[in-house]
């Protein structure tokens, strides 16, 4: 499938809103690729995929986990980590998607997961700090992101860690493992 | 040994100040053991013990759990995870404590565990709330602690991530998993 109907197939699948926010993860994908020295197409390409199953019902995000052996861990945990798994699986078998680092870089685009790949933290970062995203430590982000993506991520994780301190909610262990490790990164 | 001579024996390894604390973690623990239905004998007997290796140069503290097969993970972390461990292993090698109930609540009374015993909770939450204690959120884990063990210590572990967030520190994951069990358990 060439680019113009994959973005077709993709808008179809979400709000308008939603779609705004795809094409601004694909213009922020692009962005840091050129920036850190990541590849352009296969960023574009995560980005275009990487919310195909965000508004789909979770129930049916749910079977997808269960029923192909993705981690099941995740269905003990917060519903918005779900679409990323689903979403990778989708690529693959319905649109041919076979690069693995394009479809990790899905996958974990909401964890984030150890040892992330820089596919992974592009596409990771460009879903935090997109132009449409709003949210108090956004701007911090931004400027991190300048001039270091682990910087800009752990204070994305940070951001979303916070948030479900405040919320009273369960933190996914896998992101804290994530962050652990971004600061590890860049102390060495 | 008696407890008279426990108590001179631990109060020789650190600074007045430090005993203080322990003083304040003993007193709290016994309300919240008579509060909460807990053995008040061993919350007191683990409360005096529970800081024995904290002002111990952090080589001993290392050098404990690297020869005596202690969770070698917690070296990757923080020294302030240390204490703990070392603290059980003391209690038990040197002091003669078998009793494992209370080697847990010493031994896990920093970092948690899933599945914490009532014993583990009242320590635990003793070391955040007693009196000495001054900390932005220390009033609420106070307030709560008069209705919910659980929601005290979720808040007491919301304090610590949250001070490990602002200073750009790693979280011990196995703190993660002891909130997250915490707010499954009040949630059952």
């Amino acid at each position: 499938m060439n680019r113009e109907k994959l973005i077709a197939a993709v808008k179809e699948q979400m709000p308008e809103r939603r779609w705004l926010h795809t094409l601004g993860v694909m213009e922020t994908s692009v962005i840091l690729a050129k920036r850190f020295g990541g590849d352009t197409e296969k960023a574009d390409l995560a980005a275009i995929l990487h919310d195909y199953c965000k508004y789909w019902p979770v129930q049916e995000q749910a079977k997808i986990i269960r029923d192909n052996a993705l981690p099941q861990d995740l269905l003990q945990f917060d519903k918005e980590l779900w679409h990323s798994h689903a979403g990778a699986f989708i690529a693959k078998s319905q649109f041919g998607i076979v690069d693995e680092e394009v479809l990790d870089a899905i996958r974990y685009h909401t964890s984030g997961r150890e040892a992330m790949t820089l596919l992974d933290k592009i596409v990771c970062l460009a879903d935090y700090m997109e132009p449409g995203r709003d949210f108090p430590s956004v701007d911090r982000i931004r400027e991190l992101a300048e001039i270091s993506l682990e910087q800009a991520l752990i204070a994305g994780f940070d951001s979303t860690i916070a948030f479900l301190l405040a919320k009273g909610k369960r933190i996914y262990p896998l992101t804290i493992l994530t962050r652990n490790d971004l600061i590890q990164q860049i102390k060495t």
